[in-house]
This record gives structure tokens, C-alpha cells and sequence, in this order.
């Protein structure tokens, strides 16, 4: 399964050249991936307010074409590991041309924050990400 | 040689954990290369008034230690490449006690914006970018 | 006629604190201007396109209680003037317990951008917004 | 007194008219308050550590001019009220050339945060605030 979201470019996603300054797309897969927690039932500010959060700790990024403001593009988020405390998030952006303006490739770490120790992804989470699992790298 | 600039963690970059929301690090690594831009003598905001500029297109980032609001930090970037169009810029954030926080590979490509056709870099500004190399990946 | 439009209140509007950086709250405003003047049929990046804009000229703001991360907000926005080239614009942010959370009234000015020079509210512009007038100052 | 502090327009406070973004405008604000509560030697970020903050609840603003990328600007702050627990600020942005770009004037309350309950100022604050109290409408 992947999971989708639709988002429009800003006016303040844009930049002099009238393109989303680059941080923003960022921006924009922390809100899906916000909307994929939510999704899955566990939002993450509710995570957040029981002293846990997923930061993350590498990202891959190709910037394969410019969003402009009043831009509809969608979001498709999947998963390429679900470790002991790790997941793996993958990103794609696509604009309504159906043509792939960004790819992305995130590791998170479930983590007790601020102090960021990193925790057992609990049971009830692991099954809910498990369906996005798009190669079986899930640990026993 | 390496070119560093120094930075505050601003309240605005912190999140709700109190720490660098990390899409904010990438503003603070342009800022750090608009001011090498700068400091060589071509500045991004005048670059782009002549219809230029420097879009990214790929970006590798290790996020290695936190940041908290108020922590002085240092920004040093090399060069990892200046080939035709494209320069690849290595990023590194220490904090004050020396200890690394984040390190990023980033491919800048020398175009004509907003369309984003790549340029030949002009002479003036490959011999300003050279001495920043480390790896003699110049194109000749 | 009051324009009202839905926002959720992301983990990037919230600062150390738990609570909306206040600076965040006028990206949401202008969201809300921007889903306004596409309802129109007006929508701001196409305005832009064509050489005009509504930079603002002054703006009172008055914080009246704290958004959290994951909120559900709602913004409305009705017009307390509409005149030759300004347009005045009232704004509420209410949560989903009903209470105002924020109000603000900006004046912005139709103009040609990036000069910033007035322009006068062209008749179609200026049929659409009449309904939202809520104080009958329009300009004859 | 008036406390002063350099900010340059950086290409990320700019929007796709190629100026400053108006809520852009209120970071550059909040770090001068920042660099004057740092100066006074009440550095917001241990401010906040101690549970304390300076949330606003009020905020006039004319927009007078442009700033663009690459500007240099100024950012003048001084104080129109000490109060009981409220402070007055009074903010005034000048270019290079000496023009004033933007006026704006706050009000903040002395709060424990993040419930917001105001508390009385305290007295090492209030005296290091006194300076730059423009009007003398101090509390006793």
C-alpha cells in the first residue's frame, strides 16, 4: 500500500524565481508525513505529547522538476524498512501531470524525545505501518 | 580550503521537542551559501537579477546531533566538484564544543532561472569556486 | 457574506513552547486570503502571473488565546472596506470549541508588483468581493 | 536608549514578487527582540529553559516600504510601556538609505509558559528594561 496525500504550492512555499524554495518541500513531506500518522492513528502531536517523536536521522533527496505557486501536487509516501526503532520513508511528489517532481528516501528513529533515546516501535504502531512495508524488511 | 560562517539557533528554528525542526537546517545551510556566494564576490541576489541562479538538485543529509534554540554553531562548506554546470557543495555544522551535527552533500547546477537551463559556469566565478575544491574534480 | 476555510494546525507552525509562533499565524491568514481570492475565481498566483498583487500596508493583530499542534482552526475573513485600490480585510481564527483565537484587519492594495504601484480594483474584482463588504464603504 | 541590530534580507524572507514576504518581516522582528533580551543579559532560550516566555497579545504594523533580496537593513526596538507584567515595543526598520521600510508596535506579557498566566515582571529585568522606556509610563 501507499499512502497519498494531495497538497497545493503556497505563495510562501515560492521563492524569487517563483519556484518552491527547496527547505519548503520539506515542509510539505513532515506534513505528510503528519498525515500519514494521523492516518494510521497515531497523530503525531498526540505521540509528541506522551514524550516520543520520530526525528529524523538521514534523508535522500532528487529534485527532478519545479513546483509553482498554485501548484495541485500529490504526496505518496511508502515505507522501505521497519526496524527496531527505525522506518524508512519513502517520498515521492508528483504533479497533476501525473510527472515526478521529487524523490525522497528519509530514515526516523521512534524516539523518546527531547533527550532522543531510541525505542522499540510498539506493537499497535509496527502493524499499522506494516501494510506501507513495500520489501520485507521488517524486523522479526 | 574551507569556507565557515557562524550562526545562532534562532527560536524560529525549534520545534515543539525544543530542538532545530529539521527542514529549518536547509536555511541555514543556504544562508551559509549565500554568504560564501557573497564572500567570493557573487552574490546570489545579484546572480539572480541577471536571471541566474544556482537550484539544487540533489542533497544527501546525516542529521548526527541536536540543535537547541540558542546554541552557537559554525558552517563550513568545501567543494566537492565543479564541473560544467554543477557544483557540489559539502556542508558540515559543528557546534561550539566542535562535535558535528549535521553533514550534507549538495548539487547545485549553474542555470538560467526560472527555466532552469543549465549554464556553463563562467570563468570568473569557476576560478573564485576553485581554491574550495578538495578533490580536483574540476572540468577543465 | 463571511468566507470561512478549514486549517489544521501543523507541528511546523509551533514553536518551543507547544503553542503557534506568532509569525506562523499570518502564513495561515494569507492561506485563507489565498483560498479566498480562488474562490473569487481571482486566485492570487494567476493575479501574479499577470503582473499584479495585493502587497498589505497595515495590519492590527490581536492574539486572544493559544493554538496547539494538531488544532483544528477555522479562519473567516469578510472585507470592512472595498476602495479605489485597498481593500480592507477582517479576520477571525476561531478553534473548534468556537472561540476566537485571533483577529486581525489588514488593508492591502491592488497593485501592479514588484513596484508596489495602486491600481484600481478592476469592475469584475470588485463585483466579486461586494458581497463580503460588510460595512457598505465601498468606493462608488 | 534604542537598541539597534543589523539583519540582512536574506533569499529565503523573499516571495515570488521578489520581496519580502510581510510575515517574514515579523522573524526579523522577533530576532531583534531575541538579540535585546540577549544584550539586556535575559537570553530568551533560558528564559524558556525556566519556564518563562514573552508571548504576544497585541501587534500594529505599517508596511512603508519594500525590502528586497540582499538588503541590509536596520532594526530599531525600544520600549513605549513596562507595566506590571506587559511590555510595550516598539519596532522601527530602516534601510541603508535611512528610510523607514516598517513601523510596528507589540505588546508581550511576562508569562509562565506554555499556560501563558502572567507574572510580575522581575525586578532585574524591569531595571535592565528601564533604558529604553521611551515615555515613562513604568509601573511603580
Amino acid at each position: 500500500m501507499i499512502f497519498s496525500t494531495p497538497k497545493k504550492i503556497r505563495f510562501h512555499h515560492c521563492d524569487p524565481a517563483g519556484i518552491v524554495f527547496y527547505p519548503q518541500f520539506f515542509y510539505l513531506l513532515h506534513e505528510a508525513q503528519e498525515d500519514f500518522l494521523m492516518h494510521l492513528g497515531f497523530a503525531e502531536h498526540q505521540m509528541i505529547a506522551l514524550g516520543m517523536g520520530v526525528p529524523i536521522v538521514d534523508l535522500k533527496t532528487e529534485f527532478l522538476g519545479m513546483c509553482r505557486n498554485g501548484d495541485d501536487i500529490n504526496i505518496h509516501l511508502s515505507l522501505s524498512k521497519v526496524g527496531n526503532s527505525s522506518i524508512g520513508m519513502t517520498y515521492t511528489i508528483t504533479g497533476d501531470d501525473g510527472k515526478v517532481r521529487l524523490r525522497a528516501n528519509g530514515v526516523v528513529v521512534y524516539s523518546a524525545v527531547p533527550q532522543g533515546k531510541p525505542m522499540r516501535i510498539p506493537d499497535d504502531l509496527r502493524h499499522a505501518l506494516a501494510p506501507y512495508l513495500q520489501n520485507k524488511q521488517q524486523a522479526p
